[in-house]
């Protein structure tokens, strides 16, 4: 079955729930209310509908190859990348003063899950480009500025994030690339990188390596780390690609999923570049020893990103379940409402597991939109106090956007498999794929792990929990709505008031402990997160309840309102119910997670 | 790392928890005590560990390949399949009269969690061996047995089990492949069988298709089925293998994972045979129209036998990720208790998901020894009343361990590649292949699904609910027991007790429903099955915890023992403690599950 964008419930959340109406009462997104949402998601679902989503198994068949240093990838990516390019769609959430149509993210977003959607794998390219693009914002001086953005904005070049070393994954402390400094203010490059993203391919004519390394003499640790822009063919004079820079890819690693994006092993500084001596020419971003600062501010546009992801391939996969279960005849249901075999989707468990996977997408997508305009809002509102609340908001939620949206795509895309029987297992079939797919975004940009340690140290702790406990408050103040509404109103509100009674429990536990006894407040990181992220995604749904409700009132969109509601209340039925688990096992388990000895294991 | 059966651990469970010293009371089990089990044990870990734990990856990198009708397997799986039949392996729980040891489940369930630990693929066709092996055994006339058993037991030929149709999968009323009847007494068959697991292979001299079909006249749907016996080659006089029969191989699945395993599309009665006639030449089993009834021995056998592949996916994925976790160093541990980065075992939430695998698997592995104590009990114990019972208690827990066991075997693997981030899904580490085998496991021999229905239906609400609130009054009898012990104790009674109650509630539900209104009751059915797989291995865990402390008194194997109380302990704080949610989820959100309209999807 072809992918279809789920454009109108994009359009409910980012009018309802992200209130777009406000967002456009910003200066500089005058331009962005919902029609314009509504006509960019349109043509952004007509393009990856018609363009990238074709390619999707393709890329899974035919993954991108390395010969003699090339990098050739899937056939047609090339071309659909320029079509991209063309569209103008790398630059919809970029400075117009680089030629960006400079949108807000809450638009920008939905663009990028729909992308995603159709193409997880091609996805990426524009994925790491646009962080490249936010640390040269932020961090670059006037001259890269002006040599690099328009050519990445425009989709010409693209950009990557080199940091991950074979000794330094999650742990940037343990970076060894080094840069030396040369009299002319440039730098040499020398050192491994690995799982470089994009690091080489043949769909743009040069690619610009973001990448951290340590100056000679800087401290160690985290804090002796440089940020440098790498190009791989120098920039000339003019603008255009000049001689090949000595950095190289070698290898490209064999993924169980996501095969279409090629994971480059890269060498700098091999000696075997075009240049007079031997290195990675490499131009500094900012100051030295400041670069995981920078690197950060990359980190936290491609941690919401990934979050995207899950959502995306959640979607995809959820509509190519629904669509098999609504064929595929096998078995008499239960009832007996149909005589004789009937279509799967007539099976009480078939429409729990599609029921599952909506449920999962739809909310995680309502808490995804409504971060997304937080961000907008902290970076262009006039009003600074306002601007902090939504930063302190958007901060809190990355991590749960993150973890929590591709936690859930590992149960979407499993139950995807799983409501397709033994077809699922079988590759032709595709709901294989996105299993295979959906497994990197738990690890990519942080670990969920890696995203449950922010969200304990520096989003909970950090404060006494008191970003979380305002949480809280503003979500118990929705289940005081929610009380005195219709019967799936208050059956709602009552789960959201568990799970939020649940959280703040936690939320206690964890700032009482982060200092007293920092591996118990940590054993419960992750599941503290997910809980965090099932109640928060189910706040939204329950916001999305009261609309529904209000706009059925109205008679608008009865079959799509009834559905929303439809959805919400099996959200709060069938998942926030998890929050107590959850709970017991934070605030009374912590002692058994690290009672066993190493020697033991 | 190489593989290393948990031998321990199993002979704790066989000694323990499944007394093995009682069944070896059992008359023709009289040699099977626990000297016995550790002797069989210890062999078994050695061949494994030894011979086919090694062929793992190379089947994942060289599966079988199919080239004009012939089927080729991973080089080294001939060789090794011949070593395990020489080594009497097949035969272990089989009678001695064809040629088997006759050894008690308790010990064989053991074996094959080995075997499956060590080589997934290879081990299905031992696996389908056994159920043909039993189907003959239960159903087939003295002539077939005579012909087929003591090749089969030997391992000399192999079995099949041929039901799945394009058109009919969990629903096998749609069977078509038909049935002609000869003069002889011979049948003629003719059809399509799909996902024929080593349908065709070269590790054996002839195989033997036990194969579903329809004779000409026989009443519609699953009434209407009959079993037959479709040798590969012909057996002649002699008995050994002649003419090649009319059923050939027209092609393999390209399967997500178990690829060294081949995967058949069989066409029967294609002409292309050396028969005279067209038609692949059929044997009845048993009575014409039985076959379903006959199948489902067979099918018993393999579903037991798939929930202990789960179990045995999960030990492989364990040790893996124990391994990489006790050699990886990154990041500097919360606590501070080591100096600059450490190996990722010092991190929670690392040993978090390190713990949960391992209670997941320890857990799942007693429930499976549990029930195969009963088996045997149920099969050869004199006293009637008391084989009645142990099936029974069998009957229920056959869905408990197919489908709890493979379910949480897709958390263990899923835990197994995030363990290892990055590297875990990179292929060359092997943790990605655990992930992708194991999701057939809650596929193939009925689904999680079909699983639930006959909990649901035969196991709980056709005798009201009694065989279930029978078991939770047992559960109730060791909760006591543990709330007059140690701290340890009395946490894990607590949480047993919490889970029974929410268990208990469950059943009341389901027993009430399943007429009054089946969607209701079937809209829990997974949920259900999940609840009672966690309280019945958590039990189990309950009970061990208990002779572990016994046996520390006693001085015996304190550093298992401590180990086992602390996986006892885990278990009941973060996996018991998610009977709650289901709870709520099954008795309070049944109407969500079917309210949305079919067009809505």
């Amino acid at each position: 079955m072809s992918f279809k964008a789920p454009v109108k419930d994009m359009l409910f959340n980012i009018e309802h729930l992200a209130r777009i109406d406000q967002i456009a009462l910003i200066p500089g997104f005058e331009d962005a209310g919902l029609e314009t949402a509504q006509a960019v998601l349109e043509e952004c679902a007509r393009f990856n509908e018609g363009v990238t989503a074709p390619l999707n198994v393709e890329g899974d068949l035919a993954p991108s190859s390395l010969k003699d240093g090339v990098v050739t990838t899937t056939p047609g990516f090339k071309e659909a990348f320029q079509q991209y390019a063309e569209g103008g769609w790398q630059g919809l959430q970029h400075p117009s003063e680089y030629g960006g149509q400079g949108l807000p993210k809450t638009i920008g977003a939905a663009c990028g899950e729909i992308l995603n959607s159709a193409n997880l794998s091609f996805a990426l390219c524009p994925l790491l480009t646009d962080g490249a693009i936010e640390a040269l914002l932020t961090a670059g001086s006037d001259e890269l500025k002006s040599v690099y953005l328009e050519k990445l904005v425009a989709g010409q070049w693209t950009g990557t994030m080199n940091l991950t070393e074979p000794q330094a994954g999650s742990d940037l402390a343990l970076v060894r690339t080094r840069a030396e400094t040369k009299p002319d203010g440039t730098y040499r490059i020398f050192g491994t990188k690995i799982f470089i993203t994009y690091g080489e391919h043949d769909m743009a004519e040069n690619i610009v390596h973001l990448t951290l390394a340590r100056v000679a003499g800087a401290p160690e640790g985290v804090k002796g780390i440089s940020l440098f822009v790498v190009p791989k063919f120098l920039v000339k004079a003019d603008g255009t690609p000049g001689a090949r820079n000595d950095v190289h890819c070698v290898s490209l690693e064999h993924k169980m999923g996501i095969k279409a994006s090629p994971t480059a092993v890269l060498q700098f500084g091999d000696g075997i570049g075009e240049a007079a001596e031997p290195g990675a020419v490499g131009y500094l971003v900012g100051e030295e020893n400041r670069g995981l600062e920078y690197m950060f501010i990359m980190m936290n546009a491609a941690r919401y990103a990934v979050g995207v992801q899950g959502i995306a391939v959640a979607e995809r996969a959820y509509q190519k379940a629904a669509a098999f279960a609504k064929e595929r005849v096998q078995s008499r249901p239960v009832d007996g409402s149909v005589k004789g075999s009937a279509t799967i989707i007539h099976h009480a468990d078939v429409r729990r597991m599609l029921m599952t996977m909506r449920a999962l997408t739809e909310a995680s997508r309502a808490m995804a939109t409504v971060a997304a305009a937080a961000y907008d809002a902290a970076h262009q509102h006039p009003d600074a106090e306002v601007r902090k609340e939504n930063q302190t908001f958007y901060e809190f939620l990355v991590p749960l956007v993150k973890g929590y949206s591709t936690e859930m795509s590992l149960e979407a895309t499993n139950l995807g498999v799983q409501v397709h029987g033994g077809m699922g297992f079988i590759e032709e079939t595709g709901a294989a794929q996105y299993y295979r797919d959906a497994k990197i975004l738990t690890i990519y940009e942080g670990t969920t792990a890696i995203q449950a340690n922010d969200l304990v140290g520096r989003k909970t702790a950090r404060d006494g929990g008191q970003t979380a406990l305002g949480l809280a408050a503003q979500i118990e103040a929705t289940e005081k709505e929610l009380a005195a509404g219709s019967d799936d109103a208050r059956a709602v509100g009552k789960r959201l008031a568990a799970a939020r009674k649940a959280f703040v429990d936690v939320v206690n536990f964890i700032a009482a402990q982060a200092k007293a006894d920092p591996n118990a407040a940590y054993a419960g990181s992750v599941p503290y997160l997910m809980l965090a992220g099932n109640l928060v995604a189910g706040w939204q749904m329950g916001r999305a309840l009261q609309v529904a409700e209000q706009q059925l009132a109205k008679g608008h969109e009865e079959a799509f309102m009834r559905a929303k509601i439809t959805t919400a209340r099996f959200y709060a039925d069938h998942i926030l119910t998890r929050a107590s688990s959850l709970r017991d096992a934070i605030v009374e388990g912590a002692g058994s997670v690290s009672a066993l000895a190493i020697d033991d294991f």
